[in-house]
């Protein structure tokens, strides 16, 4: 690891940046100019006067996603303020260029109070057709990204619905490798933060908002999930939950069952860590069901190192990391989240349109086996892939 | 006109837009996607977190550029909205790139409240080196500036200061033509808004906040100057004067002249028009001084036709306007405005910056004639020469 961060350090300083602006038509004569600034321009804004929807076909803007952060949760680096989030926000728009082929601005906030971003959003959507949120922590995200449903374009908090599709994929294909049913596996999701809880919603085909959820008709499910935080498992009526985590205890966990981490995983099918580093050990993986599926996210350093899983008896064991198999990582997600938020000019998305990305994504794997359970973030035209799929639900609805 | 209209529209819907986002480094591989992005990129957030300066250099940020509008005054267009703002300022990022090599991104924000707008650049500040306010309405622009001139990165208004740099360096020259000395020119400005003000306090040498101006040392400066807006000429104690007008009256118009244009412009060296179409007679240019000087930079439609100034007997006609003689346009210096912020690194542009760039532009032409009284906007390393002077004042502050 120390070699990559010093390979990186070195890169980021040689390039001063991972993106530019390029002009579209260079600006060689005075007509040139004139058509493309002062006057011909102002033909331009005056289409968009009688009709702004105009706004996306007459400037970048129809190609254009907005990535923002407060610097409040980036990596596993905690709050780390807007400046240091940059170098992430920027590498999330260079893989909207490389992986979609449209435009991400990097844009880092000086306030974490969610009303003040809430507002910020709002103020900056006429400029974009559609905005990411990345690195803001949980509970103030959940509450951002709810408030912002209605401002005529998409906010999408990858954080929590990236890593949900991609899951949600992932162990949908890890159920056909151990043959069971998909519906029936048992699941303990450790962390009850933007990630666990998007990720446990999903599973459970719930529809949240604030403190009430409701259960999403004809989603495919999963029949009960159990999700541990700090203080043990999520239940209806625990201290130390906030509304969010309160609304997912009263669907979920539907034994009530109380207790650490250690206690709850026995005899569990699968295992999901949206937490931090070194949380799972072997034995606690030897105390799982038969052909346990272990899926140790955290970066850089998972819950459990996947050799250590597999040691301990684990069939099927993923992380977030590129260097090890089964790389379950948003970006194999927004990339065509975006793809189809601009080509379809989108003014929301919906769960429908999250479940057919996650189904896609699944579904590219013809025959998944325990070290392939999920696309290479290579997949050729994988972005092109999700976003057509998406764009078919858009036509049904 | 209508012609330029039509092509420029047609060029518009062709192309999309008229920058685009490109990767610096094309990422073809799992090795260099874990140097760009996760897990590698922590190293740059981590020395960020040490130092935040360090956000330039590791980031694009330091090439980088906000340009941001309310869509509240855009050209002669008025107040037409964020979303019909964007062709412009989209064309303003295209001029940074094509004539300074930096990056700008177009923002055009949802919100004319001065209070929401000063709020906003705070709150976007550390995703870039600086700021372009533009096509805000006047008198909001000056509160809005006045407030935003500590945030740790420079905020320029450049329908004032860009405005203001290029007529007085054309002035300088014009008056080098008629062998009049700068200083004694009798001078009439039409406009009272953002451009008007700002070009009164540079050519008084004034340095202004709200209610108050005082004049700063050592500036070049003309002795006198009226400024007339809708209601006559601005005196100290007029009705119908917000505090920025208020504030110049003060200073200004020492005789305490009243009147409309025709009977202020009588005996005038200079008129400098800043205001809207066909305000400036073929009478009211008959009735200046000799060699009369006329700018009219209303666009597209100016004070006076140029044909008809020069009928009328001036001596030297400018207009905004890329086809005709003598070209006043602000884009001759923003580009290198933001050159010599993105290069020094600036936290303030500072007056005398300001006045460096308006000698160093009237200086680019050693022999000024009727005809040529400032540079081309093509002019070769225009924003280089305007960025290394301003930097070498820097050095000496």
């Amino acid at each position: 690891m120390k070699n990559i961060y010093q390979e990186a350090l070195k890169i980021h300083k040689k390039n001063k940046g991972k993106i530019k602006i390029e002009a579209i038509l260079p600006v060689k004569d005075k007509h040139t100019l004139s058509l493309l600034y002062t006057p011909g321009v102002a033909q331009a804004c005056r289409e968009i006067v009688k009709n702004k929807k105009l706004s996306y076909d007459l400037t970048w803007r129809g190609k254009t996603i907005a990535i923002i952060s407060d610097g409040s949760a980036v990596l596993g680096l905690g709050n780390i303020g807007p400046e240091a989030a940059l170098p992430v926000i920027e590498g999330k728009a260079l893989l909207l260029k490389e992986f979609a082929g449209i435009n991400g601005v990097p844009i880092v906030i000086n306030t974490q109070n969610p009303s003040e971003i809430i507002q910020f959003v709002k103020n900056i959507a006429p400029s974009f057709a559609g905005i990411n949120l990345e690195d803001i922590k949980s509970p103030e995200c959940f509450q951002i990204e709810e408030n912002l449903q209605d401002i005529g374009i998409p906010v999408f908090h990858d954080d929590q619905h990236g890593t949900a599709i991609v899951v949600a994929a992932a162990l949908k294909n890890a159920a056909k490798v151990v043959n069971k049913p998909y519906g029936s596996l048992q699941v303990v999701v450790v962390g009850a933060g933007a990630a666990g809880l998007a990720t446990t919603r999903m599973l459970l085909g719930l529809n949240c908002s604030a403190d009430t959820c409701e259960i999403i008709p004809g989603h495919s499910r999963i029949k009960d999930v159990i999700v541990v935080d700090r203080h043990g498992a999520l239940y209806s009526g625990r201290e130390n939950q906030n509304i969010y985590k309160q609304a997912i205890a009263g669907i979920s966990n539907k034994q009530k069952l109380q207790g650490s981490l250690s206690e709850i995983i026995k005899g569990a099918d699968a295992v999901i860590g949206v937490s931090g580093p070194n949380l799972i050990s072997k034995d606690m993986v030897k105390s799982m069901a038969k052909d346990a599926i272990v899926f140790a996210m955290a970066n850089p350093i998972p819950e459990i190192m996947p050799q250590d899983a597999k040691e301990a008896g684990a069939t099927i064991v993923a992380s977030g990391r590129s260097d090890f198999q089964n790389q379950i990582n948003n970006a194999l997600v927004f990339p065509g989240i975006f793809l189809a938020v601009t080509k379809g000019r989108l003014t929301t998305i919906t769960q429908e349109m999250k479940d057919i990305a996650s189904d896609t994504l699944a579904d590219l794997i013809k025959n998944p086996t325990p070290t392939n359970i999920i696309p290479d973030i290579f997949y050729p035209h994988l972005a092109e892939h999700l976003a057509s799929a998406m764009l078919k639900v858009k036509t049904r609805i």
